[in-house]
């Protein structure tokens, strides 16, 4: 009824998911989805329905209710109030700049469907449904191996692991190879996803700074020399959050640090083919045939269907192999051969193309808006592709403290310090502009723009009013 | 050409991966698939399609090119050098009871495809793509809430969370509770899957004997008052690898036990639904509410989706939910929503009218033949459902020792060494059924039976010759 699923809930953003869903619910109402007198779900009910804790259910009806826009009636539930106008569109919905994940309404789902056909239909069916491989299934690691010798990146002495997305491949990283003693050298800020992989196992977890450029390569030639570190993870492209991207010299100088060093290099490769303008760089991994290199669907197809892989060489992947079985014996094999299917049907390089071309309009629309809106000041980075820009807010601004007041004239971000390790700047957010259309992008940051402007100058007449004491 | 694909191996199983591929290409060449002069795949090439390590199938050309099948040239490759009669039945190869996964040739392949079809055209395809929530997706997670709600073993303060198959849900499990410092009570022989995600952390594994009746309650009650155990594993009904069932009093003494001492009781319902015969026993969660209870869709239906689940009190799921996120983010959500159309149209409940059909008459055709064939002192378990029985040779045969003399005969079974805790018996070993047709379990009991009394009769021979020392 009130028509929720549970993919329009986004557990890793920031605005919290009671408030998702009550503004999921209050848009639903204003829109007349549901109307005066109709009931709501049980909390209990909805709680089951959209995978949800019930007391995040129970916060999101205490909100409507305190708006007037629900009743309770004790041992009857919930009932819609409202009587007012409807509108047409969710004009009162969030403009979410929190959460770093493809448009849904791009999705090619046509091609889907014919790519399913086709793998549903095959003779293959019988071996993608019957007990798998740890490796993976073999014609997908097949194809995305000649893909990568292809390019360059992956040689005769290496092997692959399929794993279930990006996420896993961290995992596993991890727990084969970095233990609690061990220290590991992380961009700064970096995807907090990635962060408690390594945190959570109690691993030493070295910032190195992050400026336009990427990695800040003298600092982590310090550490290296000072801290030893087992391990350096680099999303060279577009990284998440700042939208930086490692130019080639700055390759060629981690490629020679590691290769000296005996560090394991592992290179993060999920935004590579969302480049929107610019030419592509040469990956670590061809400059340093040691390094694991990690790679997913989830950025440029279907983040639904779980599969990324590990590329590298062949003593490591077996290590990584053992691992992976005890985790879960193998990833889904139905999605590996579909996406299989999708990228050797040609309509992934297809879906690309239009990607591509979104992404480039989403770009230059949010560089442009943030030009024009964002007070002087705002310093912001320029990305040539991916899906989230990094912004620093001028003097006093804290962009934690700000997040409230954005939130209530309904914009949403990620403030930086979900992504800091060491080098906490309480100015920095993370706008990720992936999954808005540009008519979004522009109004968000209309209205970040001017609060911002309010909020500074409301904080600069309070310290300037603080910084003249009575002379008494 | 060699018409092979990854499913036909099977990594966990003891004949090792080179010794099955050189069993397969064996039989391919017997049976024409390949004839004289064929040249086979590179070593590498086919490495990757299997998903195997290059060395793995270097080994089976070494063991092809002993046998004369096939003469490897310098520099050209492997070719096929057969002359002889082609057989139409692969009657050479192995009769393997090391596998415990269900029989391929017997897929619902039909309704599998309709299923997906019902699902593809859904105007959910749009959610089930995009990401999704660490818990699962919602309808399935209602929809088994519901199921175990009926069933009496969930209660209104249970939650669940969807995982990728059981092997997840015990990593899972240890990842969120067990810390190298705590106990773990498991049964013993158990499954040497279960047993690994425990041993890897540096757990403390308690192995409780397996008797007939389940586990041995008067040990487990000694245990958990001497070693203060931090969890028990159970798998009450059809035991893997010794296909024991626990009765209810047991159950209720189990139940009454672990709330006693205030140990987390986790029960293993995978193979529950595979009852061939007999009345269907109370769960432990139904007696135990705290207990947190796995189930999974690979047995009974397809095992290349990876779908499982626990369900326990609300607070313990929140907790596994957490650790899920950073493991993997989500599971497969196309899986996800194949399964749930599957059971939700009635097609998995008919798909396991059958599978208990064609059960019964295995597991009936295996008890018949271990009866006939199996000489004098040999002891058999007697399950009622399940996959796999559990076999103790007669004295002095070691199951570990028969193995290669039974492999000779086209026979395959795992020794009791891979499912040992702390009680090993080497006269014991696990004979699978469930992939296997009525006639091979009958011929290969008939060669099992007749390799155990050749061996045995040596065996004791040598032994009373041994024991009649020249009195000098």
């Amino acid at each position: 009824m009130i028509g929720l699923s549970p993919g329009q809930l986004d557990p890793a953003a920031e605005n919290p998911l009671y408030r998702q869903l009550y503004e999921q619910i209050r848009s639903a109402i204003k829109m007349g989805s549901v109307r005066n007198g109709d009931r709501l779900p049980a909390t209990r009910e909805l709680a089951v329905e959209l995978g949800l804790n019930r007391t995040t259910v129970s916060a999101a009806y205490a909100l409507l209710e305190e708006e007037g826009l629900i009743r309770g009636e004790v041992g009857r539930g919930s009932f819609v109030q409202y009587e007012g106008e409807f509108t047409t569109a969710p004009v009162t919905s969030t403009i979410s700049f929190a959460s770093s994940r493809p448009a849904e309404d791009h999705f090619p789902i046509e091609e889907f469907r014919s790519t399913c056909q086709e793998v549903i239909q095959s003779a293959q069916v019988g071996t993608i449904l019957q007990l798998g491989s740890p490796s993976g299934y073999g014609p997908l690691r097949h194809h995305l191996l000649e893909q990568a010798r292809a390019e360059g990146s992956a040689g005769p002495e290496d092997d692959i692991l399929i794993t279930s997305g990006c996420q896993q491949a961290l995992d596993i990283l991890q727990r084969a190879f970095i233990g609690p003693a061990d220290a590991v050298q992380l961009e700064d800020p970096v995807y907090h996803g990635l962060k408690n992989v390594f945190s959570r196992v109690g691993a030493r977890l070295l910032g190195i700074p992050v400026r336009e450029s990427g990695m800040d390569l003298d600092q982590l030639a310090r550490t290296i020399e000072s801290e030893h570190p087992r391990m350096i993870v680099v999303t060279p492209e577009f990284q998440n959050p700042t939208g930086a991207t490692l130019p080639l010299e700055h390759r060629e100088r981690l490629a020679r640090l590691v290769e000296a060093a005996g560090v394991l290099l592992v290179e993060n490769c999920i935004y590579r083919e969302l480049r929107y303008e610019g030419e592509q760089i040469r990956t670590l991994k061809s400059l340093a045939p040691g390094t694991l290199q990690i790679g997913s669907f989830s950025k440029v197809a279907f983040p639904g269907l779980r599969v990324g892989w590990v590329i590298g060489p062949r003593a490591l992947i077996a290590r990584l192999t053992e691992t992976k079985q005890w985790c879960d014996l193998h990833s889904d094999q139905l999605s590996q051969a579909i996406l299989l299917r999708f990228a050797e049907s040609g309509r992934l390089e297809q879906h690309l193309r239009r990607v591509r071309t979104m992404g480039a309009a989403r770009l230059h629309t949010a560089l442009d808006a943030c030009s024009r809106y964002l007070p002087a000041g705002t310093r912001f980075s320029r990305p040539q592709g991916g899906m989230s820009l990094w912004v620093r807010l001028p003097e006093p601004l804290d962009a934690n403290e700000l997040l409230p007041r954005v939130q209530r004239e309904r914009v949403d971000y990620l403030p930086g310090k979900h992504f800091s390790i060491s080098h906490f700047d309480a100015g920095s957010l993370r706008l990720s502009f992936g999954g808005l259309s540009p008519e979004q992008i522009e109004s968000g940051l209309a209205t970040l723009g001017r609060v911002i402007n309010e909020e500074g100058k409301r904080l600069r007449s309070a310290i300037s009013f603080d910084a003249a004491p009575a002379m008494v």
